[in-house]
């Protein structure tokens, strides 16, 4: 199957947070985030491949995804760089259905371990939580509607896939509240270290098992957690570290909260 | 003073590996790196500035820098676009000679905990594993030459500053060997936990304490750790995790393990 040059561009408009709003769609390239959205059952509408520049392994994964009936395309490299940046996407490249994103229709009342990102603008970071919640046996992540575009290119990339394994749903503060407030659920903000916040991880050891439902926030490196989020928090929890740095990155701390979660459930379980 | 625009064409050519390299020179911009190479008195060879964006924060920064003899050049907001990716810089740039990175000259006998980075190529990785080293008191951080150049922007940017208070060197592997067998210091290599690699963190707690010397070695996500370094290495370390992600994010895994040294020496100390 070829491609004309209306439809080309068309997916070209993929690449703007425009082009994805109007058409529900968004791209996501490479072999390994392809082999996560396969492994995941998450198909795309369409696939997009180079012969030129596709690996072995991107080939056996465009007959992995014809054999699932997924419609394919053979595309020159240069038609293949009008839609990607041809380093990631290794010559292979998805077009995907907007994933649901509605907290209501994505919630479970079993879900035991929450992430809140709240207003985290940088997209690498975004994907990292997302990637690092799924590690961590996460259950959902919510995302504050004041932060970076949930299928920006680079959020999905940074993901590794992970976005297609793990329920992530947009709020705004007033769903949140809502939210919590009729769920009955904890909440822990992690603040800065530096705040005046000395002692370490202080959710209750009472909350620390396979029974509780518990919500962990992280903020924004430059601004933190917003006064919404922080006026819903049960505990504050922040990690230490030396003052010579003002903070760590988000997705790190955020990541180190939600490994110290887990590892504390384990631990637990092991008892 | 205004800028000629032969100069502006060589600061240009800094945003190239090439450039950087011929020049021995590099670009940092935005306030908050900026600020952090005051605060560790690193100071740039140039300072440029631009009245048309700069906030009130990087006027004050400005000032600072011209207490202290830096040169400062204002700009046009066009003038800064050619050297700079505007939204990063915030109107504000500084232009440093390398930083010096030969592993005998920045090694002390007193240095306890070392980060060995194995060719790590995202920036953004590199540059977070730096700033998570400063938060967790690692003394130094070993980057094998075939890993993303030091003084790649978003190296410097991502490190947030901790690039300027932090030795950071570049070895060859040889030079690892060499180093690490004259020195006696133990190396612990961060593996994936599905390599078979299934019990958690197996440096013995010996090793844990003041006086104890150990490099902690993270490898590239795609490619995972050498050869060369695993087979100097005297124990394996692995970061548990649910089997659903292949691995961790490089920055994310080697911050958990430097986080879980220094909470470990904090436990040591206060007993």
């Amino acid at each position: 199957l070829a491609i004309s040059k209306a439809e080309l561009k068309k997916l070209a408009s993929l690449k703007t947070k425009k082009g994805r709003g109007e058409q529900q769609r968004f791209l996501a390239g490479g072999v390994r985030v392809l082999e996560e959205a396969l492994k995941f059952n998450f198909l795309p509408v369409k696939l997009l491949y180079s012969q030129s520049v596709i690996s072995e392994r991107g080939r056996i994964l465009v007959n992995q995804f014809k054999t699932k009936k997924v419609q394919i395309i053979a595309v020159s490299s240069r038609e293949m760089d009008a839609v990607a940046d041809t380093e990631t996407a290794q010559g292979i490249m998805g077009v995907f259905n907007f994933l649901e994103t509605s907290l209501s229709k994505l919630y479970k009342p079993f879900f035991r371990r929450l992430l809140l990102c709240d207003r985290i603008n940088d997209p690498g970071n975004l994907g990292t939580l997302v990637r690092s919640g799924l590690a961590f046996d996460f259950d959902m992540i919510l995302v504050t509607d004041n932060s970076v575009e949930l299928f920006n290119p680079k959020v999905v990339r940074s993901s590794a896939g992970a976005i297609f394994a793990l329920p992530v749903t947009k709020v705004t503060y007033e769903e949140l509240s809502e939210f919590k407030h009729s769920q009955n659920i904890k909440m822990a903000a992690a603040v800065s270290h530096r705040a005046g916040n000395e002692n370490c991880f202080e959710i209750p050891q009472s909350l620390i098992n396979e029974e509780s439902s518990l919500i962990l926030s992280i903020g924004s490196e430059a601004e933190g957690l917003s006064n919404a989020v922080l006026s819903l928090a049960d505990y504050r929890v922040s990690i230490k570290h030396d003052a010579k740095v003002e903070s760590l990155n988000a997705a790190v701390a955020g990541s180190i909260l939600m490994h110290e979660l887990f590892q504390k459930l384990k631990l637990k379980g092991a008892e």
